[in-house]
């Protein structure tokens, strides 16, 4: 049924519109205002800092169980330990902000303020790592970085102060150690992401995308509701590269000397960004349980005759539940509807309805965010229903969320094809406009045919997943050896 | 009895030496590492960051309790909106770093890190509020600030990145308002004081000394073991000087437009290191048990015969303590007196050993860090037990805490005396060194008089809790008619 609407400044547009529709929820649910008066610096709001602390205890658990230890690096650079290795130089060199001046006076060395934490971190490890017993080191930090970006910048997901980059830096003794902690990294992170409800497509970049300094790179990319693809995190085998460039070396059993192998991963706030437009309906957010401020938002319905007892019964519901999940009890002035209508708004996964008739039979009406499916429950089994609904709202979320991606993830026999459909089918529609979704192709793998490919589309990579079989040609005209993936990027 | 100590280099000094004591315990029991090559800034390492974090979860359940909203401002601040207040610029314009560059492009307008948030936060208050129903707001924020120090650095009690800094700003439609907040304000950081063990004298600071734009300023100061004082937080009314100069405005309730009037109060982490430095002895740290990253260790002491009966034990007692504490069990190779001393250097409030003699009667030992007191506890009732023995220790830590700050804050009857003592007597010694404490000075009240004095000593101010009966003479001849508290400041 499609609902009418009448476009008034304060409503929420419906949720194809998704840009508007983004860029309204997070103001009108409190998410992060963007009136800063600088571009792509954003305030957080109470609301949303909350979501984003909760996925950040989710990740710092898994790190934990993992035995990456939670630390701190400085925000500013000195020069001469930014300047250290010439590839990592020259993919920042034209996004790193620069301090050059402290009170009136102009600094003998400028510093650079972090975009991502090799430099400051990588000097400390040359300190730390004496011997093979220093090893694995495993650190991760969250923290602001800063890109200056020239492009357009776009809500949580091009900005230029990243409030919420949560990086990870490993070393090791050997190489294959390093890539054995590639595999972790992508581990946690699907943890991570399926926590979130989110899907994922994680691919090994091509090198001519590959992170400044790295020896491979694997990123996990999300499709959107409208089609393109947004990345939402990476994995970098840094090899040896920084650990010559900062002489980080330890020695083996033998007492011998080596540099030893790195690696660094990160997510940022784009997480948030993915799961609201990714859950969201023409009503506002759906969160997951697990990041929900608000799991269960309690609305007593009062009519004179039952005021008290209502409001007694919702209190008795509340204190019953409150130390076992994030609930909110809902006494304003406001009328049920407008509660109701707000709190979907914000997502709550559970709103608990109360009136005299719940009273009555010692019961409460639960209704979900995802379905507005209505249920009656008992007092008495309260706490294992809610904890049977939210888990059933996340499976539900997680499901239909992996619905859209592989339904949106196509296979095509060659990436051009007069007889068959091949991914320029797939991408454009009728009008030559972007269809959306991610086309795996087959290709030989040669570096020239992914370039060639890349002035069409936005090349992923190959993905981590190996495919059962490859068949196809590649665009050069040799049989395929491997797939691609490929779509539209934001 | 005096211990004898050789100096090695990777030994602890006693705790009189409190400076270096001071270093070497951040350094070995992974605190921060202050060997990064920008002066001023450290890392913190694993152990001090989850102190750190563990404080911050304290502070962050007072300020939710007192419905202050948790936010994220951003960290660069356009110079036309730091620029806004003429008292703010000239209290900050030496100390503050300038962004002039990004990429290799000079910026249009510079940008000024933030050495603390009233610019950025207060030009959105005036985009959000709008009339009387939108206050009181009281937000708040954990975030580095930066100050471009020109005194020598100290490890973090004056650094240029400030990591902890928690600050909290609040708007309100009245003065009043605002001058109650303050005490709420006052309330609240005494309340994290005391979890942390930590004692406090609250003054008023004097004109001279107050917050740049502020109307008034309280100021937390505490009693160092060597005597000096060092101010650990601040709450400042700041009445209307900031909302006209971002002509922040609301409506009352008849509709006319006022100025808000505001207030904000911070610490840092000059709140972690002095908990290390009042509470620690030549053992190491002795950590209160509400910021303890391990509040209990479980140290097995093996005997051949025994081991597996030990560790079976040990691994019993460490599930059932588990999810009610933060407890290790240390299974490493060490020796069971090298396990002792890593654990009492990080300050781990309470030691479970377990040998063969307490597997057989079903018990552990328990040993307090503070005391070392043994005691013999059963298996049966250890949750309870050890409930105790925490809250004992946090009890014992802050009376000796107090006990050391009112030992060694003095009154007496005038600054200067040749009859009597007099501060002077009191602050310095024999040889005319410093002796260390507060001393409460009878003063007229007249600024000028105050200046005079700040000339010899610091002046923290008068105290919030009022004297009981003000005696003896100013500086100036005069009569007194309050009390003012000085000391010697870090």
């Amino acid at each position: 049924m499609k609902r009418e609407t009448i476009e008034k400044p304060n409503q929420l547009p419906e949720k194809r519109e998704l840009g508007k529709w983004f860029n309204r929820i997070l103001d009108m649910a409190d998410i992060v205002d963007y009136s800063y008066p600088l571009k792509g610096c954003g305030v957080w709001k109470g609301y949303g800092w909350s979501i984003r602390n909760n996925a950040i205890a989710i990740i710092r658990e898994l790190l934990a169980e993992t035995e990456h230890v939670e630390m701190y690096f400085p925000f500013l650079v000195p020069e001469n330990i930014f300047n250290k290795e010439a590839e990592f130089i020259r993919g920042f060199e034209d996004e790193v902000y620069w301090v050059t001046h402290g009170g009136l006076n102009e600094l003998n060395e400028k510093l650079v303020i972090r975009p991502t934490s090799e430099t400051p971190m990588y000097c400390m490890f040359a300190k730390w790592i004496r011997t093979h017993a220093d090893l694995p080191l495993k650190v991760w930090q969250v923290v602001s970085v800063f890109r200056y970006e020239t492009k357009t910048t776009r809500p949580m997901m091009r900005v230029r102060e990243v409030t919420t980059f949560k990086e990870a830096h490993t070393a090791h003794l050997t190489y294959e150690e390093a890539a054995k902690q590639v595999e972790e990294g992508i581990d946690v992170y699907s943890k991570f992401f399926d926590a979130l409800c989110l899907p994922y497509c994680v691919s090994k970049r091509p090198k001519f995308d590959t992170f400044p300094g790295a020896d491979y790179t694997y990123s996990f990319d999300i499709i959107f509701p409208e089609g393109k693809t947004l990345q939402i995190g990476t994995v970098h085998n840094l090899g040896e590269t920084f650990s010559r460039a900062f002489n980080i070396t330890c020695k083996d059993t033998k007492g011998e000397d080596h540099y030893v192998s790195q690696t660094c991963y990160g997510i940022s706030e784009r997480a948030i960004a993915s799961l609201i437009q990714i859950h969201g309906d023409d009503h506002g957010m759906v969160l997951p349980p697990g990041v929900a401020p608000v799991q269960v938002v309690i609305v007593p319905i009062f009519y004179k005759d039952s005021m008290e007892e209502v409001e007694g019964f919702a209190r008795t519901v509340y204190a019953s539940l409150s130390s076992h999940f994030r609930v909110f009890l809902d006494n304003s002035n406001e009328r049920p509807a407008r509660k109701f209508y707000n709190w979907e708004l914000k997502g709550v996964p559970l709103r608990i309805e109360i009136g005299a008739r719940e009273v009555r039979k010692s019961a409460v009406t639960l209704v979900r965010r995802d379905t507005f499916d209505r249920v009656e429950a008992s007092v008495d089994n309260l706490k294992e229903e809610i904890e049977n609904q939210l888990e059933n709202l996340e499976e539900t979320l997680r499901k239909k969320a992996w619905r859209h991606q592989n339904a949106n993830t196509h296979s095509v026999a060659s990436f051009f094809s007069m007889e068959q459909e091949d991914a320029v089918d797939v991408l454009l529609d009728d009008h030559g406009e972007y269809n959306g979704g991610i086309v795996k192709v087959p290709v030989c793998g040669d570096n020239v045919c992914l370039e060639m490919l890349s002035k069409y589309v936005d090349v992923l990579g190959v993905p981590y997943e190996k495919e059962k079989e490859v068949k196809g040609t590649c665009i050069c005209g040799s049989p395929a050896k491997q797939v691609i993936t490929v779509a539209k990027m934001y």
